[in-house]
């Protein structure tokens, strides 16, 4: 059994905590917030984030940084993607080899940074880091917390470290956990699937039925594999769990953010009013420039990617955008997929 | 504009009828039964099927089969899978060379023949026939009927062929054709989501949630795409439209049979009662024996069919079917697919 840091006590970090805890690891979990902390270790519970969840006995909350990672060397960072750079700045890593988890979805905006290339420029040389993971899947915290079945996939381009954090997580109940040497297919799966959520939500608000939404989804899985592959990921990957699969979770769930976002613009609304009305960030409308930018700069076609950027950022009227896509030029539907695949010689 | 032959009037064959006839086709509808025939030519309606719809009056209705092809070369058939056979030997096709564009989804039993290879073997020496066409993808015929965006794939060894068909259907409104040369994997696909379709009707009939469902999705395409490759397909067809893309509008419509057969075996109920009380054809139940045959037969790896097969031929309770893949060694996400990949030189 090892010591485990969770950095993040949001629904994600404290759901994969009461895995870690139910492989009988002992899990620090830290949060910024002193209330949060004392809840979790005066009332084994964290009801903002998780209502109506006990958490075993073995998740330790933590208010500081400094003492959540102690003595460790594994460290699983469940913060937004916007706190990823303030928190590792706060972490000292003073000796030793550390391997961190990431389980955070996005792409950095301007940058167009992978979580992991932002974590790795943070730790600058990274004599201290031994690797980054990423633990990525379709996976409601929720859910997981009450123990339903899942799935998720880690990747490291070093696979035997993706495989001993395999078995931090795996369990036969509930748990089932997959390894992935492609870090960036894996990366750029969970990222851009948000804004195929916006999508999806834009395409139900419109009143469009399954038969859209459904092409929706595949069209987007494969523009978001064109990006993929000229950024150097496996297009296989985005067949799998981090890829079609999350993709499916997030855009036929009513409880996703970007769907609800993207549904209250098929109905017509503006984004400044639906950004105001909804009061948090929608992560598919930042990932959504940033993917339009690395797209023209990369020379892949992304209609559907171009069709939202366009709905969000240029006054494009959403019902126009889907009849433009309608009457796209007739093509064969693998087309673009392999010829990429003929250029990497795969 | 051409004249053209729907064979079965039935919700699909209709709403495809309706697409050529938007089209500016001539489209001759042939249906078994000479009240609906009788309905479609003096109402302009198919109640029955499509509820509310009106037809085009360029959609004739007709009760002969000879009468439907005489003179035409193109001809749609869209007859249920186990009716394929019948319709194929009464076709009297006596001159000229003739496109069969199938709409059906299945797999024979006891054969385990896909469809397109019933049509060929049925006409012999193939002189009359110029090429044997698959139509398929997500895309629910009352939706279609109703002009909602829709998009579908066309497949044929033939190219010059497929892009004839693709011409015929493809229009700006709603209804966008891609083509595709794999007709293996555009055929496999389609027969086999009606299994995972089951599958997902059981998860949700179990009480899980989304995680295990998409979960069940994405493992389910993988073990369709290793046995469709073992079978010659090429594995980016499961990425598209008649892959994932079918499944997922299959896996997350309450419409499907299959999911509501599936969800009632989840609820407990055996097999025997299920299709008692659907009183119709549950077309996976059937795929689900000829998949199983078929993967034992390549040495084919399907964990999902299995357990679909166990619960519904050998009594194995629902329940401990899922608790066992969730027990599986664990693996890496793609290495059974990769391993198929390297072995064709892909």
């Amino acid at each position: 059994m090892s010591n485990i840091a969770v950095l993040g006590a949001g629904s994600w970090g404290t759901a994969l905590a009461i895995v870690l805890a139910d492989n009988g690891h002992h899990v620090r979990l830290w949060g910024h917030r002193e209330a949060t902390v004392k809840e979790i270790n005066e009332c084994h519970t964290n009801e903002k984030y998780l209502p109506g969840v006990m958490l075993p006995e073995n998740i330790y909350g933590e208010a500081s940084l400094e003492k959540a990672i102690e003595g460790l060397d594994t460290i699983i960072l469940a913060v937004p993607t916007k706190a990823i750079r303030e928190v590792c700045q706060s972490i000292k890593l003073t000796n030793g080899m550390y391997t961190i988890v990431h389980v955070s979805k996005g792409i950095e905006p301007d940058t167009h940074m992978r979580i992991s290339e932002m974590i790795e420029e943070e730790f600058g040389n990274h004599s201290v880091l031994k690797d980054v993971v990423v633990l990525s899947g379709p996976s409601h915290a929720e859910e997981v917390s009450q123990k339903q079945p899942t799935t998720v996939t880690v990747s490291s381009t070093n696979m035997e470290e993706a495989e001993r954090i395999q078995d931090l997580f795996i369990n036969d109940q509930y748990f089932r956990v997959y390894t992935n040497p492609d870090v960036v297919g894996v990366e750029i799966g969970g990222a851009l699937k948000n804004i195929i959520a916006l999508g999806a939500g834009i395409s139900d608000g419109l009143g469009y039925g399954d038969n859209a939404k459904a092409a929706l989804i595949t069209r987007g899985l494969a523009e978001i594999s064109r990006l993929g592959c000229a950024m150097g990921a496996n297009p296989l990957t985005f067949s799998g769990l981090t890829g079609i699969g999350d993709l499916i979770v997030t855009c036929t769930s009513v409880h996703s953010r970007n769907w609800r976002a993207g549904n209250l613009l098929g109905k017509g609304q503006s984004l400044q009013s639906v950004l105001g009305n909804m009061g948090m960030v929608v992560e598919g409308v930042r990932t959504a420039k940033a993917a339009y930018q690395l797209s023209s700069k990369l020379g892949v076609q992304m209609p559907i990617t171009e069709a939202i950027y366009n709905i969000l950022f240029n006054d494009v009227d959403a019902k126009s955008a889907v009849d433009d896509l309608m009457g796209r030029t007739k093509t064969h539907e693998m087309e673009d997929l392999t010829n990429i695949l003929d250029d990497r010689g795969i």
